[in-house]
């Protein structure tokens, strides 16, 4: 089932799949990268039709566990209430598949590992964008021996990705759910990760990317740029509680973990490097200007069945992106819901408790698990 | 005319007024700042009548030069299209303040000044209001010998004091106007301004603030910073001119500079902890907090005439906020007109060329001089 040239191995508890140089990923800016590793996690048993796959893209600050704890890091799963059994996304119904995204820090290939000279890429690393990250889903989804993806789910980054997933390959997308996304990174949203990328590049121990070998990363830098990540998650009653409280404290301080407690833990498990790679790609997307302009261009002709997910309180990705996206959609004669969901918790609200939306996400799922002649048990 | 406590004095082309040790600044927390002096810059000449005279409230990141060169930096005027000969406030007819604000990096009592122990306040500071610096500007428009201001007049941080003073002192304005401003510091700018402020901490060279004696300052992390207060001003078009040519090129670099040009400059001129101390104040302004969380109380009985500009383009400062204020104000039986102005470049709208802006100010300021009996020529 495995491709001839891949192999799967396991280090540390992370599990991914290995390609030899025969058989490089194709970027978008003409070079080839190989050798070539995509970390990955899988819930749930592929059916015998393999029919009922679910490939979940995370988001720029997350990565492949999805649905059980990290083992690196050991923090739990970060979309519990979403995909697990009897949950929306239920792994006793689906092959949950979520890879870490090419350029991240969880075992794919990245600005930290090794090149051919046996030192880290750092910014030898070549760009990236949305399209190579799917690309290299692509070879995994593959070597997996799977044809055609039940869903493609994705938020931010990661419905960037479902998005280019259904506009790349329609036939091997019979559903896709994007969520707290855009079809193009706002100027607002290219200002903020701009922002973040300097706070990077001021701090004195990231020495040019190349801080790998000198035992000490550029945590303050990274700090602020997970800030600037955050930005949008925060609500308003969030905010005053939090920055109120400091607003009280007569003293300045350096304190990046005033922002949610788990700001050290990111700093420890996110490789600097990777967040200039992804959040400039994210910057770089832009499906209608692949397409000429015409985002419907972007899924003329596909028969994926699509939701759109928005969330009034996010800034980032303002509900009217997704509005404008699932015009774009029907306009391109594709079947495509759009739910904007009220809620108070910003940018994040899909990682928290929200019942209308687990509720409507529940029943696009079911929907299209009926119409592809997927059983309750997973069967055909 | 100069109160006996104050004197005028000019060092480095800054002129300010010294207060002494017998008029203290009384502070919002409680604490008494002496002595206090006030860099200032007037243009244009006060009438007779003493019924001219307008007071220029600055933005976080200008100054007193509102309508001449600075000569500490050399840099032209900031607002030239507003402030000048035949402008719409027309310094051949107006008497013009403009007052470095309290906490400020140009002349006026700062984190920078020195102590009574000789040595810099640095975070020894006491923390800011914008109330305070309103307090500030009072006294210096008292010592002047003004006891009205024909018109009270800021944009951003500028346009929160301006609201401050109609407030606080409803006889003292005869009319006031806000621009791209709030009522109250949203909860999105709270979250930039606390990232602006982390960069700046994160920088090594900040020093927890006692950074004065050693020769170098956090101009890494002030840069980061003052990104931060720009994201706001860069409108699509420009922010994918800018960034876009980032893109292309492959690599990473600290390049403050890629925004404006001006970020050099900004960080010469610009004290570090003055950016902590005064954003810090906006953070904390919320003028219907203060009036029990009824905005319109804040302006209840008082006689001042007002008009609200907001540009559409401004995610920082939506017309969405200014918008609720001219509400507020009405509520509370003011004269108050609300002007939106489409724009496509943000925040610092007002700094650029917006016909439909100055015509609207124009107006205003014409049929309040009129309303007030002052000629054309300034006389009553």
């Amino acid at each position: 089932m495995i491709h001839a040239a891949a192999r799967v191995q396991a280090a540390g508890g992370v599990r991914s799949l290995a390609f030899d140089a025969s058989t490089p990923l194709q970027l978008a800016n003409g070079e080839m990268l190989a050798p070539l590793t995509i970390a990955f996690e899988t819930y749930g048993a592929l059916n015998a039709d393999r029919t009922n796959a679910v490939l979940v893209c995370h988001a720029l600050t997350t990565d492949q566990f999805v649905a059980g704890p990290n083992p690196v890091t050991g923090r739990p799963a970060w979309w519990p209430r979403i995909v697990g059994p009897g949950r929306p996304i239920d792994t006793n119904r689906f092959f949950v598949i979520c890879a870490n995204v090419l350029g991240g820090s969880m075992g794919t290939t990245s600005p930290a590992t090794p090149a051919r000279d046996g030192q880290p890429y750092g910014l030898r690393f070549p760009p990236l964008t949305i399209a190579d990250m799917v690309r290299a889903q692509s070879m995994l989804v593959e070597a997996l021996g799977i044809q055609s993806l039940f869903l493609v789910i994705g938020a931010g980054m990661g419905g960037m990705q479902a998005l280019n997933w259904a506009s790349a390959y329609p036939k091997r997308v019979f559903s896709c759910v994007t969520i707290a996304s855009a079809a193009r990174q706002s100027a607002q949203n290219i200002a903020l990760s701009e922002l973040g990328r300097q706070a990077v590049m001021a701090d004195p121990d990231w020495r040019g990317g190349a801080y790998y070998s000198h035992g000490v990363r550029p945590a303050k830098g990274l700090a602020v740029a997970r800030v600037a990540t955050q930005v949008a998650s925060f609500s308003e009653a969030n905010v005053r509680a939090r920055l109120g409280a400091a607003h009280q404290r007569e003293r300045f301080a350096f304190n990046a973990d005033y922002s949610t407690g788990a700001t050290s833990s990111f700093i420890e498990r996110f490789d600097a490097n990777s967040y200039l790679y992804l959040s400039r790609a994210m910057d770089g997307f832009d499906l209608a200007g692949d397409f000429g302009g015409r985002l419907a261009n972007a899924f003329q002709g596909g028969s994926t069945r699509h939701c759109v997910f928005a969330f009034t309180s996010d800034w980032r990705f303002p509900p009217s992106e997704s509005r404008a996206l699932a015009r774009a959609l029907i306009a391109a004669g594709a079947d495509a819901g759009f739910v904007e969901i009220e809620s108070e918790n910003g940018h994040d609200s899909y990682l928290g408790e929200e019942p209308q939306f687990e509720a409507a996400l529940t029943g696009f799922i079911d929907a299209n698990a009926s119409a592809r002649g997927l059983s309750l048990n997973g069967g055909v």
